[in-house]
């Protein structure tokens, strides 16, 4: 070590960072995507999974698709209606493709889209969810997993949670959805 | 309109949103990206624009070079340090750039990557800028501004506002920021 490496910062120490973006505003998603495609410009290997989400003609997936970037759409529709037992099985099974997926060691970043909904609803219990990634997560693999209301378990476990506020919404000035921004 | 018709949402009325992603936490950016690579998805014209940032071999300069995104690099370097009037004459210059690619109807999305630092430094007047964009801003076009602590006059022009707040920080922890994920 030099005098002059003295005053230089550390070399960055490479981690797998475990991201959680929660609360009740947007961007939770939108950050994730952000995530996805920066990784992708490192030629890094992502894959985003969505759960509950149905639709896979919204302009990211368009995107990711024409990118070459791994995306699997897993639940039945944007709503919460409908078949709960379905949508508890497509969670679930989402989960165990989700498994194979960060264990596999082929990937660097890793989006659970949406997430939290399958502990929020039941659907998985949030301390089974993290003893099993404890264990198998690779150390520098990135993950990060989307959704409102992220439970106190999974915060504790994340390295990075951020929490996204509503300050103004126009949906509250009767302005729909628009195509590009919201999907 | 017939019965069924009644019983569907009313067709989205197309709007150009502002949109201001602000506040301390992380992902103020990220989820601009986000927006950009949805909006790029559906084939609309994105041009993003980063003030201050001056690295052009971030993680995502090298995506939206690869996805022919246009995105312009104004700043001088991530620190705050260095020459004041420099940084200055820099934002300046890409305001006036930005002005011409708002107002030319070229553009479906653009991004003002870090611009209400403009404001903080005193490099532009708020009031000014918005009065501009109130006269000249297509009205289809999507704005996105970010970067902490957006004024008052900025929240009050937008139509929808995210705080991202800092649950928790790898920094706090010893980890660096990690390319990819960070940059």
């Amino acid at each position: 070590v030099t005098a002059q490496d003295a005053h230089l910062p550390p070399r960055p120490r490479r981690v797998g960072l475990v991201i959680v973006n929660t609360g009740p505003g947007k961007g939770k998603t939108t950050a994730a995507l952000g995530l996805a495609m920066r990784a992708w410009g490192r030629d890094m290997r992502v894959c985003v999974i969505q759960f509950v989400k149905g639709a896979d003609r919204t302009g990211e997936a368009l995107a990711a698709r024409r990118m070459g970037m791994e995306w699997h759409v897993t639940g039945n529709g944007f709503t919460w209606t409908g078949d709960k037992a379905e949508q508890r099985r497509r969670a679930v099974a989402a989960w165990v493709d989700a498994q194979e997926k960060v264990a596999s060691g082929g990937y660097d970043l890793v989006v659970l889209d949406e997430f939290t909904y399958a502990f929020e609803f039941g659907w998985l219990d949030v301390n089974d969810v993290i003893a099993w990634l404890r264990i198998h997560k690779p150390a520098l693999l990135h993950l990060v997993i989307t959704g409102r209301s992220a439970p106190p378990e999974l915060i504790g476990y994340a390295d990075l949670v951020t929490e996204m506020v509503e300050v103004k919404h126009p949906y509250r000035n009767g302005i729909s959805g628009q195509p590009g921004i919201e999907y």
